[in-house]
């Protein structure tokens, strides 16, 4: 049979030169997929045609905006899927789509083998090779810049020797992944922990140290968890980003400088921009704290810190991350309404919330005229919410 | 024996009438108890006069200011406690601490009763009985607003009918609650969800929506997850949360307008400001981010948001309250080092940290020169964290 | 309106006498609701008649053993629900089946309170008046026993003085509640913690200090984590309980004496019997280890817990019980097979285990021929694995 | 720097034959440490000698059973620290004892290596490696049996082959594990899931479908978590250990036969004795049932499950099971008294406790006359620990 390498193909560099080099390493072929999850850059058939001047017998281009974010960025908007309390999980998201995509390449065109650039301390090595072996276990996996310490400055001499009509670009003092959910900054300087980024980092969002003209309000509605309209307008999901990927980015909003807990054991410095990601779970945690009831509401803290953690570490395809997913889509039942926020400066603030399915009763909770809560249950209420810690308070505290 | 009722007196109208009232209803003496948490307002020996002057037969004025810092809102900053995620639990810690004193004061004075002033609806009336029942299980509580539904318009009666030398501040149309950790308001027209807050209901921040003049950047360290200096000045916890309730402040930041889930069951619209407990809290988990190994800090996000609830629902003094306590503690062993945090318009950004204590390790996170992580070692790692999750995978997508 | 009280009418002299009291004290009708869910006793139709002779306008008679065993016995074999880690959660299953039935006949028979016979310190309490919140928020509830201190005695001198034919039986030492999936027992003498039960208080069970003739093995075969085969005969969920009742019963299986946590805050005595119900849910358990996968095991031994915890405290309607329903409706997926089990003088052993869907891969687990694992990925994992918790050492223990 | 390498030693022939496999391999010298948790054998004298004879420059013995039932037991006991909520951790916990005298020892001789003899698809590599990554993270850790597929055969072949004068045992099916908490057995033919285990597997327990003369009757003590007397006779708590695994195991009590998750990803077959180790969690979980605050306990649960995959997964000295332990020691406060059991035939049941610190009130909790418990409290804890689910029916239900 013959070799054939299911390539991630950026058009980069790196992945061009690739695919000679993975002919001649499987004395194969190599098939190059290309995956539109709205990173933006050249378009996808330049990409393509790249692929296969390069060599590759088959170049394959995709755009799964929609799909990534109906099927990605959606479910972790209704999880409040934030890695660490805060990183949306921008490049964790697209990385089992592409796996997805790959392994369906895989199946049409008889690949063998599949291949991915990631290097060995990162997270992304994991979410594509756990996702092959949720979806494709028998593809032998081959990771040159992992198991062949393959780098820029081979893929290069690589080149020459082959004699590969490449275009050197200036090398960036940035690592970046994007994507439409957000994108992810990694550079030198940052390493050192004491230093604050440059501006020339960002790229998604306005400096919110500037003065802006005036604040931006919006109203986003949703049903059961799904963003459907903005300022009533209907939406896609992919639109819902778009658009506030557009206004929360001129407001600022959405960036992030943290210090994060990697898969592979250490820690590491990260810069995020995800205006859209951002302004959109804020409204939709808005949302729940009126319509999710309480007991919910609080058990759902603790599955969403754990669903972010699990597709964090690579587990998108894993069971308990599928058996989550079923608590989580129950509990956006009746997450309906809309959410008013103020954007401005950096800032996204819930000032108004309205829902036919809201659990918020004003008559209970009024103190004004039209009260109907009964306040003598209160104290019988009290007396028994306290009475195990009482008993336990009068032997420990000896009262 | 006398009957002695022991009250949590705030000095104004309702309470004052409270002392004649609670004299007749009990045919006893009242000793007003009054509890300086920062709460701002008339000197406290005004406050202790009026109660003698209403006819309590002993009034006790607590500077407990310091004691507030160090022992209720400094294991709030380490358990990072945050109520859904947002409030800083407010009210929720002064109530136990005034419990304490009035207990004190009972042991000292002879109360046989206490009585505390909160209506049957809300959350206050659960902490101030389960901590008395915690504390001081044999004496008799009285909650005249809840049991006797005692309101204003029957204060100012009742004072009328007793010729009173009150005077009638005109009625405010905010319920506030304030200490040094930050400021309820609740109101008649934000019972409407819809409505967006009023600049008059702040008094803790500025409108993060003006023009700031420019940014101020902050340095505030931690020794074992306390705040022990800003910008290298050495301070207490006292004067760190009061030197950054000013600066934040006028920054705009510590905002909240929120939906919360009462212990009651029902749910209610909050308007919050917390400009300093917002602000350390940032810095605190940022460092914690630096210095707390991954799977600690894991599970403690979920203690964090347990012991969160525990403390809303009025159980300071609990068991598992304390046994998470001592789980928190033993998780700030090398929270230690610096935090620098722009603030600037309702934001509150860390880009920069260090210390000495730090698990970030320059040279297994850099792709530089110095790099000592062994990437070879990850690919047996991927292999097995993936094997339970690929034979599920085998089986259940028939692979 | 005309009042009409839906009544839990069990065929006892406290809820007959309750049924002219009940009329009454409404001034009003009784509707005789009467469940069968295995509790033995009488024949129903005989129950039936009795209400009616009594004064009932109407007396329904269910028998729900059927729907009990599919629709609450089975959620609690998948979950498996025990309390405190014990107690399958006998009562805390049948009073929301009969909330719903009484819930139903009160739409039938136009019914405007509904009454049960609960006391004021107990769970079912509870189970009664959350169920009925849940399911019928407009029902007026009538506790005679809790809110009128109806009890017993009340109950023979208020039938002695309307003239009521009731039989005395004599008065049981014993406070029973029994039904298909188990049985409690208190009694008096139990209530001094050091005492230890005699022989008449189980029913379900022989005594396991007996010697017994032989072992009983049984293969009891799961299909999705449902009963399907015992021995290889086909049976319904009723069938497997009541078969297993009776072959683990004969064992001496299922007893258990345990304090537990009563939601009123108070702990108490409590003997239960239920021997069908842990056979059946010890071979379960066993299927799972064979055939959940790691992580989604260790996730849903949590969730059991907290299921466990809502059921016992009444909240069987509530929305988090809902959403766990679909976290472990979703776990159950392959949960299928054979597990073999050997019972005996009260223990009941797992000694063999058989699946399709085994995530037991004998290649990866065999020391012998065959092995499949490849052992070098180990060292790279155990590496990783350990890599967080050795920063931290290095750290805390100044290595 | 002359290689040192401190060697895991049994006294087996294949640590023996590893002695001079060692010394050739690093061209330098082996310290044999063997560490006695009770497992019984040979004495440690003998096996110390046959260390010297083959030819190591250092054999230290130590008799850590003491330290391994107070350090290491204990801890378990406390936490009901049982993996899957059934096995007793007994492998698990003897590893990082021996790492750590096998660390200690490397200070004392000049350690440059340590060995170990687990294999690559087991948990006892990661335990041992784990835990020198914590206590001696410079030491390079040298696994023949993994790195080198160093195997029995094998070393007898070197044996042979250096001349050693190895007395050859007849090799035996089992692979056994055991210590003074349990035995831990794994042999060929029970990798076949539906074979049962045959009777000579077993050996620290009696076959308990065997007929028994009597039944066994035992009340054990605890002092804050601690059993401190049987009987009434004080004892240490490897005392306790020792003496329970002799009365419980003479009534059949401990076996196990469970299909487990190993961390390495892969499901296995192991079959468990613990008589003494069972006996008194069961006893010391009664204690709690009776003493701990139920709050407190069910996040106990929670806890338990955790500190028990940590343990297993070889965490012993992270910071999160060490913080952990601080809330279990908080925990057992208060959990003090006499527990009374039956043990017969393979049972181990409660029928008796008392305590001083007993959180049981008689007078709450009883029926009869003296109760205390006010009743009308009830009504209103009902309705309102029901609120916030009976609003959400109401939307949820359109009731």
């Amino acid at each position: 049979m013959t070799n054939r390498v299911i390539l991630a193909y950026s058009g980069g560099l790196d992945t061009t030169v690739a695919i000679p080099y993975l002919k001649d390493m499987t004395d194969g072929e190599v098939v190059a997929v290309s995956i539109d999850v709205g990173q933006g850059g050249e378009d996808m058939e330049s990409v393509r045609q790249r692929a296969l001047d390069a060599g590759a017998v088959e170049a394959v281009v995709v755009d799964a905006k929609d799909e990534f974010a109906e099927e990605y960025c959606l479910p972790t908007i209704k999880a409040n899927g934030l890695y660490m309390k805060q990183y949306p999980l921008v490049s964790a998201l697209s990385r089992p789509l592409i796996v997805k995509h790959m392994t369906e390449a895989a199946k049409e065109f008889g690949g063998t083998h599949v291949a991915h650039g990631c290097t060995g301390k990162g997270n992304d090595q994991v979410r594509f090779e756990v996702g092959f072996a949720n979806t494709a276990p028998d593809l032998k996996i081959i990771a040159p810049a992992r198991d062949f310490a393959w780098t820029r400055d081979k893929a290069i001499a690589f080149a020459e020797e082959k004699g590969l009509p490449i275009e050197q670009s200036k090398s960036s003092p940035f690592s970046i992944d994007q994507n439409l959910f957000g994108r992810a900054i990694e550079t030198g300087y940052l390493e050192d922990l004491w230093n604050a980024p440059t501006k020339d980092v960002y790229s998604y969002t306005e400096d919110p140290t500037l003065n802006f003209n005036s604040p931006d309000e919006v109203i986003i509605s949703f049903e059961d968890g799904k963003p459907t309209a903005i300022d009533g307008k209907p939406v896609s999901v992919l639109e819902a980003i778009e658009e506030m990927n557009r206004r929360a980015g001129a407001q600022g909003i959405g960036r992030l400088d943290m210090v994060e807990d990697r898969l592979v054991g250490i820690k590491s410095r990260e810069i995020y921009e995800a205006p859209g990601a951002i302004a959109i779970m804020i409204a939709h945690a808005a949302l729940e704290d009126v319509t999710v009831e309480r007991e919910l509401a609080r058990y759902k803290r603790q599955v969403e810190g754990k669903w972010a953690e699990l597709v964090y570490d690579g587990l998108w395809f894993s069971p308990l991350k599928r058996a989550l997913d079923t608590f989580i889509e129950e509990s956006q039942k009746g997450v309906s309404g809309d959410i008013r926020m103020v954007m401005h400066a950096g800032n996204c603030n819930v000032n108004g919330r309205r829902s036919n399915t809201s659990l918020y009763d004003f008559n209970l909770a009024t103190y004004d005229e039209g009260d109907t809560f009964d306040q003598t249950l209160a104290r019988g209420f009290v007396e028994l919410h306290g009475l195990s810690s009482k008993m336990a308070a009068k032997r420990d505290f000896n009262l």
